[in-house]
């Protein structure tokens, strides 16, 4: 960045079903859990973004830049408050215009969060709510979802790779395991290749347990510039690259649908802004909304070469302990995938894991990354941390 | 700002009723033709930022960041694309998250665009999704309406400070009187203050000629950092401040309900910036959803002290022609207010106006000013642009 950014702040709540608490309740526990761990003062903050997708379907709420100033007791200091969207992107947008806000000289501290509450609608209603980020005149309204265009790219992925249904299984069984040691995960049970194969298809290859779930959860980071950070906390962990890529909306147009083209684009943006190689990375969370999404994430990022990303997972090479952990938090699959929040839990999980504070699924290294895709690839935002 | 930000390239639809014309379509006009009109090729854009209010909800359509990008053949560069949102506001943080990025070094040339598709739904659903920029849990699911809110801040500026109908009617009269000079304007009829008191009641004291209509309309511009303007245009627009707050979201919790102090934050930073007071500006574009809110706008911004807005309207001192020309475009009232797109359309206006290309409503002078607004003022945007 032209100006150096650090997180200086933590906040998220537990990602499940939480029928018992609103839209507001959610989000203002992470905000306040964050702005406490960064010890700032309400005074101090400059600015607000907030990653949601579909407030405005989902509890009938737009404006909620400001319902979220509000409510976090900041009205009366009347700090810009922006909302951005880019489907399950928006919690890495946010991310990213914070970090834009400081680097351009108009912020010093900055809180970036992401928020979704998703499960006041029955399971149709989301899974319509969430086609709104295909294209809806040309995916929509033929009739296609999320899992029926993932199930596409994953039979063009078997077709060219020869990719077995046990690889794509085994995300979910890697991430399902670390989540067993996430006390904030929404399923925080083992599971094997064979519940996999014997659960529900929901479009062929992908069965239910290769879905990432319905789930209310937000998090929030705190920013500031790196000149700064030290005076908050002893443990800053600096936003050494932040990128963001468009690509077309719809997969039918893309020229190669088992490569997300935006994930390519933001990462080799990422690499150059950092200055480093894929070598670099010790661990990653990526945006496995379906078992094909984390192989495809791995490839496109340029861990492993095309077609491999499935057999390096049944081998456990992304597993924690492992040469590249991937996904330590659960990833959406097995943490949950509150969609305008992800992109912010990812980054919480990558600072607390960089702080050493992530008990049980604590892994090694010095270099952090997250990746974060909205839709089925017509937005993807990357980002390098580091300690 | 830190870097100055100009505006190389200025577009926008007719404003009106398209049954006949799709979401896309609208934004890939004005798009292209602020792109043309900038001489930009494609691979020049750094970055797009898009204002749009509630396409989920008016369209079924989420992720249009990535749609746009796609739509106006840009797909294939993957360059960033960001949708922001805080309702009615929703085009004004469009401009100012161009602004930062070109500030912060990462974006030379930005199209900030906004647009917004309302007619496809029925006026009493238009109603209920506007209603979603209000609080849904204790405006709106008690049965507030956005006409009622206004209403009941008309009637306390009545009650305050001995405004009359007649005042409130006489904004609608000036702005109607605007747009007969304006070709894409909605509404390019006049009208008089015994039509606006004739016509149906909406709710006390507001007629429906005090409301601004549900409009289909998209406007965009392209920003490039002041020392490569030139290189674009013979006549680049500063941004000379860029300024944004956000308030409580509902009515009720304000101390002064005829006061936005979410203008009042706005404005201050924004003369602060520009190193300028409101006797600088020679005219400007404000946020009149409802005539009351264009009298609340020139008082909150300090052109006018508390309570002399309705007078000061009545009495011509807003004319064109006059002291301080207030909604030379005709305002959201009669040149429509497709809410996302509102905030760049009225940038388009202002730096028409400082380009000399207002054509038969053209103003004197050389500093303009917009006001932007969100729900019932809990979101301001403020610009202040210069030849």
């Amino acid at each position: 960045m032209a100006k150096e950014v650090a997180i200086i702040g933590i906040g998220c709540t537990s990602f499940g079903e939480f029928w018992d608490r609103s839209f507001r309740d959610i989000f203002v526990e992470a905000g306040v859990s964050a702005i406490e761990d960064a010890s700032v003062q309400g005074e101090e903050i400059d600015e607000l973004f907030v990653g949601n997708m579909s407030a405005g379907r989902f509890v009938e709420q737009e404006h909620i830049s400001s319902l979220i100033a509000d409510y976090a007791g900041l009205a009366h200091l009347y700090i810009p408050s922006t909302r951005v969207e880019a489907a399950c992107a928006s919690g890495g947008l946010a991310l990213r215009m914070g970090a834009l806000a400081i680097a351009s000289g108009h912020a010093d501290i900055v809180v970036a969060a992401g928020v979704e509450k998703m499960t006041d609608v029955s399971a149709q209603a989301a899974t319509d709510m969430l086609t709104a980020a295909a294209d809806r005149e040309w995916e929509g309204a033929v009739g296609a979802t999320f899992p029926g265009l993932y199930a596409m790219i994953a039979q063009r992925h078997i077709h060219e790779y020869g990719t077995t249904r046990e690889q794509l299984a085994s995300v979910a069984v890697k991430n399902h395991h670390n989540a067993t040691m996430n006390p904030k995960a929404q399923y925080q049970n083992e599971i094997t290749i064979e519940a996999v194969l014997r659960s529900t298809m929901i479009a062929d290859p992908l069965h239910i347990l290769d879905c990432s779930p319905i789930t209310d959860g937000a998090a929030a980071v705190v920013l500031a510039s790196a000149e700064i950070a030290r005076k908050y906390t002893d443990t800053p962990i600096y936003i050494k690259a932040s990128a963001q890529a468009s690509d077309t909306i719809t997969v039918h147009d893309r020229a190669d649908i088992t490569t997300l083209a935006a994930t390519k684009a933001a990462a080799s943006r990422a690499y150059k802004m950092a200055g480093m190689t894929p070598e670099d990375i010790d661990f990653v969370e990526v945006h496995d909304c379906f078992t094909i999404a984390e192989i495809c994430a791995i490839e496109d990022l340029g861990f492993f070469s095309k077609g491999t990303g499935g057999k390096v997972t049944e081998e456990g090479v992304t597993a924690i302990g492992s040469d590249l952990p991937v996904n330590p938090s659960g990833g959406l699959k097995a943490c949950g995938h509150p969609v305008g929040a992800t992109g912010i839990k990812q980054v919480v999980e990558i600072a607390q894991q960089l702080r050493g504070e992530a008990g049980r699924r604590q892994v090694e290294g010095e270099i952090g990354m997250t990746h974060n895709i909205g839709g089925s690839g017509g937005t993807a935002v990357v980002h390098i941390l580091s300690r």
